[in-house]
């Protein structure tokens, strides 16, 4: 027998009429790429969007099909998020600094019909263009200028937005499961895959957010997205904060610290979220000019792990908390948040640096476990370390256009994390399953050797790679990016064995004048072990090309 | 085209498994009705909720039958409440304070196969005992003692919980859509009528009520939930706790202000949730005794309008934050938080109360609008009034037994409330739509005429009916119950004309020995119409008999 509750589909379109109906009037405020300062209620992004949904059906758009954007954080970038899943189509982000081929590759196995673009974006879009058949128009964010790069030239969006009519009539009544959103993993391995979100995984993914042990975003807030849309959802900011009815302002390009700092300022931004690379910045900026974070509250940091210094920096000069938070492409991110489980020591620095550097702890959205190599499940020890698999209604079941199931015959999803979990659930990232250094039937974390390297004054960058060893099976190699010419290996070496257990220390360190990174800034492991990863004492020489 | 993310369906299965994996020591403590405390953790709730999953299947109950509960809020309630939804059946809560006729007509309108039931209700069910015939069994929660007025004896719960074998086995696969919960309203109006709550609807309803401009339950919270059980699901309170991994305390039977204050204080309770009577109670055993609040930060207040005094007295008096919410069974029954939505102006404290006493805005899953008699939305201006219509996924559908829709054809609930909405999204209820007083197209509050009433030094309770009018339709008839014989009638009509407008002066003040109430509290206006509710001046005489 079923329940008789009303049927009440959980669509995204049902969060922005939501914040039209209850919140119409906060502002959206966007930082234009020109430079000037646009701001509106959610009542307006509520009627633009509705002129996006009339719009795509005068270009022919049919639902299902995917839309795509190469977009910063803007307004216009939201419009048309909620106008292309409010129609039914699926609003597939593109990340601008994915490399021209897996550019190419992704836009033609989406089979995008429809493509909104920044014009900076143009020359990377101009020399593929011939080769992306699916792609039935351009449409163009801002400003082409004269010199436009592509022919024909690309619609204006302003212009394409009044093809429709009026911001008028209903919205389509559309399945909670109707696919919504479409985002491809950065692929540092094989070709990127696509992560198909349903309207249903996004509203509940927005309303774990919105929980109070999670971000807990409230209408009172201020939120400013530094996270892109096209990184994994913006988190989910950019659901949550119209759910909650928060003011949203929205960065741009401009992503410096000088830039954020003035938009905090002026806006009075009181959560923000961002990856630890945006911080650094920031926090640079604010050395530089020795000012002051007066409204900010909250600090979210996830993408990769957040260095002790900064939350010190944050929380102890600043007053503004940091939750850490881990995720993935594939969990619309969001997998653990690192909010307190009870009321904090106050006298236990040490206790609470720990668990604040921790990754965190899943809300009821998420089912977690850390397994052996066999499946088992692992004690919660806190040391106790196997790959996370994860369940949940925000958890990618299958990739887009695949035809086997992304999940085990329980239905977890493998996420290639290798982690520990404490006894309080907390969850601690120790490296990529296929980067962790299986050395004697003990796991060494590459992520934790690079850490410790890049204590050392004269490091740039470092990198760890496995090679293979005759007798432990996989040895530890350190790659290092030299400051400054004079950098001795052996003093790096000395360094790390200073700082880690004996059998951690790199049978090698090896100087190299680059680092491969991915478009979202990940080492490109892949390209190291083809390079460097012979077994020790056999290197292949220097890597060039990259 | 459907999104590609993981089936995993929202039952409230999935809410205690969470809270046995994540939050498995997190205690639920019970005031047991024999008086000692008993406490245990989530994971052996789940564990016990198993049991009785496996004794339901031994005792033969079929998926989709009725098991009810007439029981106080405790540990062994829950059990059965999870056991019960996990199981596939559908919890039916019982209100103990119902009339019999009431009681035997829900049990065989519902169905029940088996009944769960404290002691001291038994002489209740043992003269109805021969008309319920689907009631196959009788489980006793505490010791029935000797004298069991029930023929044959029944179960004793810890002996029934045995009968399937231990805690441990699968919990069956449900759909989320599958009847989970059932309650009846209280019916002063024809029969009562049975919400049939889905596994959906009760997991997002939890998940809005633990938004963080909801109830905002954390891990931290220690919750007291003394809205019973079996009125409107305690509020949400007992699916949002184990989802938060608050830790819970349950009240059993002792509701006044000593006992409650002694387990807020031993437990440490920071959150707690009642009708304005119950704090009524606590108030003045404070009073009494000069005891403070120490542990408590907020407390949640619905059921009805919450006093000015009241919300003074908490956050001035005991700096306990006052949260105001307003909902009925068929909504699950949350409908409006009184959360702000900016910071507080710090001078403004007519502002600040004005909001306070207001019954709050919607959060995301509720869709709200105050209509007038033609359908039409009023607008947000503060003074408006007409019905209340709500849309939603926690939201009644149609009764359960009933072959009509509930809904319009739009989908819309009619509240029966009448209420104003402000600029700011903010409720305020009026009144009941069938108790107010429509006078020269003019609506008067009976609400609002009682409570200036209750203000007179004298008056013990007030109520007021409308009565017909040949010149205005209707006007007001107060009738009073006196604290003391010497009450003149005239006074009490001179007090309220200083206090209301001059068209809301009642005709007529009218004493009366006793005013008669509902198994839920309110007042039978019913009755009193019946008995009063003749013209002006041709009133039928004293009320007896109720």
């Amino acid at each position: 027998m079923n329940g008789l509750m009303q049927h009440w589909p959980l669509t995204t379109t049902t969060i922005l009429r939501h914040a039209m109906r209850e919140h119409g009037g906060r502002e959206v405020v966007t930082r234009s790429i020109e430079g000037e300062i646009r701001r509106y209620g959610y009542a307006d992004l509520h009627r633009r969007a509705l002129q996006v949904v009339h719009a795509l059906q005068a270009s022919g758009v049919v639902r299902g099909e995917r839309v795509a954007t190469l977009a910063w954080n803007t307004d216009r970038h939201m419009e048309i998020w909620y106008g292309v899943m409010g129609f039914g189509a699926i609003c597939h982000t593109i990340n601008p600094r994915l490399p021209a081929e897996q550019l190419a590759y992704i836009i033609n196995h989406a089979q995008d019909r429809i493509l909104f673009i920044e014009a900076a974006f143009l020359p990377l879009l101009a020399p593929l263009r011939a080769r992306l058949p699916s792609l039935r128009e351009v449409i163009v964010l801002t400003d082409p200028g004269e010199a436009c790069v592509l022919s024909p030239a690309p619609v204006l969006y302003e212009h394409w937005l009044t093809r429709g009519g009026g911001g008028h009539g209903a919205w389509p009544d559309l399945p909670e499961e109707t696919a919504a959103t479409l985002c491809y993993t950065s692929g540092t391995t094989g070709h990127p895959k696509g992560a198909l979100y349903s309207h249903r995984s996004n509203v509940l993914h927005a309303l774990a957010i919105n929980t109070a042990d999670g971000f807990g975003l409230r209408t009172r807030d201020v939120v400013l997205p530094i996270v892109p849309m096209f990184h994994a959802n913006a988190w989910g900011t950019i659901f949550a904060a119209p759910m909650a009815g928060a003011k949203l302002v929205l960065p741009g390009c401009r992503l410096d610290g000088a830039s954020l700092w003035e938009l905090m300022e002026s806006e009075r931004v009181s959560v923000t979220a961002a990856v630890p690379t945006v911080w650094l910045g920031l926090l640079r900026y604010l050395d530089e000019t020795g000012r002051r974070l007066p409204h900010l509250q909250r600090v979210l940091i996830g993408g990769s792990a957040v260095p002790r210094v900064m939350v010190e920096r944050f929380e102890r000069d600043f007053g503004v908390e940091v939750t850490h938070a881990w995720g993935m492409t594939e969990m619309s991110p969001v997998g653990t948040f690192g909010s307190s489980k009870f009321a904090d020591p106050e006298k236990d620095e040490e206790a609470y640096m720990s668990r604040k550097l921790k990754q965190g702890r899943v809300p009821y959205t998420v089912e977690l476990k850390v397994v052996d190599e066999s499946g088992e499940e692992l004690p919660r020890d806190g040391h106790s370390q196997g790959e996370v698999k994860v369940r949940g209604p925000a958890i990618v079941g299958r990739y887009f256009g695949e035809a086997n199931e992304a999940t085990d015959a329980q239905g977890w999803f493998a996420t290639g994390d290798v982690a520990t979990m404490d006894s309080q659930g907390y969850l601690q990232i120790v490296d990529r399953s296929k980067d962790v250094i299986k050395s004697g039937g003990e796991w060494i974390s590459s992520i934790a050797l690079e850490n410790t390297a890049m204590g050392h004054p004269q490091v740039a960058e470092a990198a760890v790679i496995a090679v293979p060893h005759e007798k432990w099976g996989e040895r530890p190699l350190l790659l290092v990016v030299a400051k400054d010419p004079g950098l001795e290996p052996q003093s790096v070496l000395e360094y790390v064995q200073e700082r880690v257990a004996k059998w951690w220390v790199p049978d090698r360190v090896q100087l190299v004048s680059e680092i491969p990174h991915s478009g979202t800034g990940k080492i490109r492991k892949d390209l190291l072990r083809q390079r460097y990863g012979g077994p020790v004492g056999k290197c292949a020489g220097d890597l060039t090309g990259e």
